[in-house]
């Protein structure tokens, strides 16, 4: 790492020092003259005929500016061809689930808002409702939708001769896990100020992580044209994918501005963060492989049934993409995924940190745990002999490039020795996975586009329409600017995203912002650093080939006296006849192909991460209260930009883990959720956080600007069947459903005993 | 006018319903969370030392954040090679006028921070002051300045062979005229809000004429690199040459930000803007003038002195610009101008709508009807036989290129004929002037930068430093780049200054925003369109020169069937493979001189423009009372892109030349504004406008993007001297200081029935 200045450095965040002062302006923070409060109207029931809407009071009362229905909103559901979204902004004929939105008020105060809430009559005839995907498909089941069945999406796919692969196999191992609904909880709730301007333009700031396509969502859902929707970034408290695509507090509030002619702003409480946002799409999950007996992997079939809630996100895709993704792990050839999301009468679920290989990973790797331990190997030894290999094309047409998946499971292994514990109450697990770094969605436009602006002083501003949603973007493309440019990091700016000002950027699907982001920034400043050069060239009266910049300056190469500082160039380009700023401009487009839409085959992303991790768990068996002693996360993320805002992206993704794992749950009862709040929903704290050992595994892509892949999900998507496999190892017990409760342990325990 | 689509015509300004309906947001507008109020104590003393100042009690007081005096400022004075302000941030060791800023105080509201400042005790020890430059220039007066003598800027200079002139004329004449302080009265009253962030970076949101100027003056006044300040631009209330240069409130309000780590925002109240900003130069002008016996102008001598205030602003530069300036109407060769410019304990003057060229344009007009009078010609003739010609090289080096004055003169003396009143009480008068467009500063960048933005559904955006501070930019700018890409002006959107985001611009030094603000919009338009014609021949497949732009769509000449819409070019551009918004640039740097800095001969403008107009009044001989039976004003602004916002801009620029001419008057008693507020300062209100024909006079000016030249300071400058004019007409007598009361002309009327 000798060979980078900042690059591959630990350091700070560009954004610390103001989030912690409490200075870093959110949605909620903006305001402007006049500015009102606007609140929703949500269903009590999980399904009923909307009979009538008395607003008439509620209107009457002082203060209220305006109420919208139904009636108020423009018709057509939102819908943008890789978005599937269904939803209308208000409840039309039916709610059809616990929080569904019926109507909003916009007030001059929060209090005056709720009072009219409370003043609107809603008239319903309760119907029946489904709530688990197995009954919406009984024959006669209520029909969630507006048209057609409760099957909001399915697939299915194969890969080679999945029943010749089973037929010759020595072994058949079959599997049926279950996971449950899990809410973000990102810290901010989702909130945003709209101003409805007398020109016709609507101005949102929002705390996205996709603006541009949240934008251009809601300008068609509101039948703007889009270049009369100005979006505005602030900063985002945490997201997780719970904040990727349009949700109806957004249009809502804009009808409300556009309605008053005043700004109006609207934040959800945490009731409704729990009752009505996109939680993790809880899934059945029926696997069964075939192995030969010396371990080798010849055949996989996985059957999935998953909850879609009342409407349509993301969920048919993130069952697909769940299902396809843990397989990359593996050389096996013959494969057939099927899947169905089924319309339930509950929220809907959306995109979780994970994208539903959470799900699927937890199912095949608690699976291959029991494969191996049945085959009379370790969990380590199976996977040795089938994981991947750097240059193998995978069953599902991954190119991979880089892939250090043998470091990442030999260094775990070697942390935390297999076979060293001999307790009835310890116990280690393993698991492994694999992802995409930036996943192309269509033969169009598939990279990002970034520019480096070059001020006076020398300041170095970069102009992306990227999203840093907590992630740490904009210290990562920072130290990407000011490496090639040779300037330190209190040198480079970089705004959050202004669609007045800032390029189009692909929404963050995959893991896409580093790799091609980053590349779009380290392109615009290697242009910016050549017009540099160019320019004192001239002002040198030089070669250009003779120039060189480090640390803030350009001199001729062996000539350390004759030079410039970067500032004095940066000020010449503004100042000199004709001047102008230098810009460099900069535009990634990856050598990829989209998958195949309906064989969902393909190379679609440059590079993939890989990662494997061990927790050692010690449980205490009249309890089932489970203790993590140690664990140890092993990643291949290519170049480590930031070493540390890496780690702490893998340690927060554990923590988040640990809670799908072993704590959370949004519990229902006849649609109505029991537990909407931060007491009765147990995420995981900072002081619920066990010892990690994290190992950054660090292979140099060539596809990737300075060698850099990402690191987003495997945090989050290793612990629960690492945990799964470690409470195995301890008791002897398999829990085959999340979250991996005391109680269940328990239960488990018992039925061992009687079994026993 | 016919060529042109939105060009030439009177389209509504893009601000206008925003600021209409009340939307449009000032500085005063903008908040952040925990923003503070800041106030400024002020000396009560035109001169005194101060001994002490005690802010311990304020300090103690509950809500007060921050209090700042000389010794937390930064210490060296502002200064900036164009503008030498030497006014520090606070009053170091000596107040030097009423109003001079001793201390600031930062709280959590306005109540809190006014009774801060009732609490700070200063001790005082009061000096002799000084109140009128001939004072101020007498052995032994007080000296005001930090060191060195009174005398604040003096220069001389010369033309051709004066002596000589004056010796072989037939006639000399010689006049003494007086002008007076005038305040700028814009509506908004000076405000900020200034953010320091924890990284060390300061954002500040004002309503300022040269926001690019201002920040570079304010980063070095606070000792911050220039890459640490951030100014974003507001919606500017009025300005007319007031807010031109850094004023106090900018600094001390980054201070109190700076000190307390949190927002500030300041606005001052209209008594401060009566006492403390910079108002309009007086002075005293002795002119002298040598005629041929057949009214041949030969010679002229000027002499001015006038009152700086205490510190220094613009007034040098004012006093030589005005003297110049009005040269340039007549062909006179022989020309000796001398100035002086003097330190006093009053507040410091500054720009106002006219830049000197009001006073001195007052005095010249003036006099010059003396002397057509008795040389027995009428004003008309006088000037006919003397004025500039298109081609004309004046005594000043301009390279006059289009002309209208001739048209001008005619066309006003038509409307209103000169000889056929007889009446006591009624009479006509006539002015003439001329300004330059854009007055190159150095042999640096002298032009403008823009860029346009094509993006989705075709929107053009156009990003321009350049500020609009009322006199309608943004639709001048947007008219040009719909003209260009044959787009409606709905289609066309152009955001305020915001420095992270817009190019750099010169100050609207003269004339020079429609001029080079204006040709690089059009330059950049024609990229952007240059873009979209190649885009749209490889989606074509048609060859690049086959193809035209015309309403909103690019199609095959002669084949209107076969075309695309703005719209789809601009979103294939996006989205295709390797995509981006096409982003055309546009560099104007005009073919001037900077003029040289001695002698202030040059020719440091592409472009001049040229007006006349006459008033006729009607006055009551009992009371002075004078009223405006008409005022017909003709302009030769090249194309008038917006006639009516040109016809606005002529009818504002009357109002304030009336103020000036009759009623308008800041006064002092031993340094105290005796006036300092709305009531007792008698600005013209819309009851007490005149019926007004304004003439555009268009020549096409080959130099100027779309043949457009400049309007803004003329309308401000001819009234006084038509109305001193006018007045000699009706009544026989002149008034030779402004402004011209009834007061003053009672005594007038006086004087001629003592004399008779």
């Amino acid at each position: 790492m000798t060979k980078y200045s900042v690059v591959g450095k630990s350091v700070p965040r560009v954004d610390a020092r103001d989030k912690a002062a409490g200075r870093a302006k959110y949605a909620v923070d903006e305001d402007l003259p006049g500015c009102l409060v606007g609140l929703v109207l949500r269903s009590p029931h999980p399904h009923a005929r909307i009979v009538h809407i008395d607003t008439g009071r509620a209107e009457r009362l002082a203060g209220v500016k305006a109420i919208l229905t139904a009636r108020d909103a423009p018709l057509p559901p939102p819908k943008r061809s890789s978005i599937e979204q269904d939803k209308r902004i208000f409840a039309r004929g039916r709610a059809r689930f616990v929080g569904d939105e019926l109507a909003a008020v916009a007030a001059r105060d929060e209090d005056t808002a709720g009072e009219a809430l409370e003043l609107i009559r809603v008239e319903y005839a309760q119907l029946p409702a489904v709530f688990t995907p197995e009954d919406a498909l009984k024959p006669g089941a209520p029909i969630v939708p507006e048209d057609g069945d409760n099957i909001a999406g399915s697939f299915c796919l194969t890969r080679g001769d999945v029943d010749a692969a089973f037929a010759r196999a020595d072994h058949i191992f079959q599997d049926e896990l279950e996971t449950q609904i899990q809410n973000q909880c990102y810290l901010e709730p989702l909130s945003c100020l709209a101003s409805y301007d007398v020109n016709g333009r609507l101005t949102i700031w929002i705390s996205s992580m996709d603006p541009s396509g949240v934008r251009l969502c809601l300008a068609q859902t509101l039948g703007l044209p889009e270049g009369r929707v100005r979006m505005i970034q602030c900063n985002v408290g945490g997201a997780f994918g719970g904040k990727i695509t349009m949700l109806p507090i957004y249009p809502i509030c804009a009808l409300l501005s556009m309605k008053t002619g005043r700004p109006v702003k609207m934040m959800n409480n945490r009731e409704e963060e729990f009752i009505a946002t996109l939680p993790r799409v809880p899934m059945v999950i029926d696997i069964k492989t075939g192995f030969s007996k010396d371990g080798i992997f010849l055949a996989k079939e996985t059957k999935v049934l998953a909850d879609n809630g009342a409407y349509m996100d993301k969920g048919p895709r993130i069952v697909i993409k769940g299902t396809v993704l843990p397989d990359n792990v593996y050389r096996v050839a013959n494969i057939r995924s099927e899947g169905k999301i089924v319309y339930t009468n509950k929220s809907a679920v959306g995109a979780f940190r994970g994208f539903g290989t959470a799900q699927l990973t937890y199912a095949l790797e608690t699976h291959l745990d029991r494969v191996a331990r049945e085959l009379g190997m370790t969990p380590q030894e199976l996977r040795l002999k089938n994981f991947t290999r750097p240059g193998d094309l995978t069953a599902h047409g991954w190119k991979v490039g880089t892939c250090g998946l043998k470091e990442c499971i030999e260094e775990v292994s070697q942390k935390i020795n297999f076979g060293k514990i001999k307790s009835h109450t310890r116990g280690l697990g393993v698991a492994c996975t694999a992802y995409d770094c930036d996943n192309r969605q269509s033969a169009d436009f598939g990279g990002s586009v970034a520019y480096v602006k070059i001020s006076e002083e020398g300041k170095v501003q970069i102009i992306s329409g990227e999203a840093d949603y907590g992630q740490g973007m904009r210290t990562i493309f920072a130290q990407m600017a000011a490496e090639v440019l040779g300037v330190s990091m209190a040198e480079v700016e970089i705004p959050l995203p202004d669609s007045d000002y800032t390029p189009f950027s692909q929404g963050p699907w995959a893991l896409r912002v580093t790799v091609s982001g980053g590349n779009a920034v380290m392109l615009a400043a290697e242009d910016a650093k050549c017009q540099l050069l160019e320019l004192a060239a001239h002002m040198l009266e030089a070669n250009v080939k003779d120039l060189e910049l480090a640390e803030g300056k350009i001199q001729v190469k062996g000539s350390p006296g004759k030079g410039l500082s970067l500032a004095e160039v940066a000020r010449y380009a503004i100042f000199k006849p004709s001047g102008s700023a230098i810009i460099g401009k900069g535009v990634d487009e990856p050598d990829t192909n989209p998958r195949d839409p309906k064989t969902f085959y393909g190379n679609s992303s440059r590079a993939y991460i890989f990662g494997s991790q061990v927790v050692e768990v010690d449980i205490d068996r009249e309890t089932g209260r489970l203790k993590i002693l140690n664990i140890s996360s092993a990643h291949d993320l290519g170049t480590a930009i930031n070493p540390a805002a890496a780690e702490g992206q893998i340690e927060g993704g554990i923590a988040t883990g640990l809670g799908l794992g072993l704590t959370e749950e949004v519990l229902y009862n006849q649609g109505a959720v029991l537990n909407p709040n931060l007491v009765d929903y147990k995420v995981p704290t900072a002081a619920d956080m066990p010892p990690i050992e994290t190992i950054l595994v660090q292979p140099y892509d060539h596809k990737c600007a300075f060698g850099a892949k990402a690191i987003g999900m495997p945090g989050t998507i290793l612990p629960p069947p690492a945990l799964s496999n470690a409470i195995y190892d301890a008791l002897g017990v398999r829990v085959n459903s999340l979250p991996m409760t005391p109680m269940k342990i328990l239960k488990c325990l018992e039925r061992l005993g009687t079994e026993v």
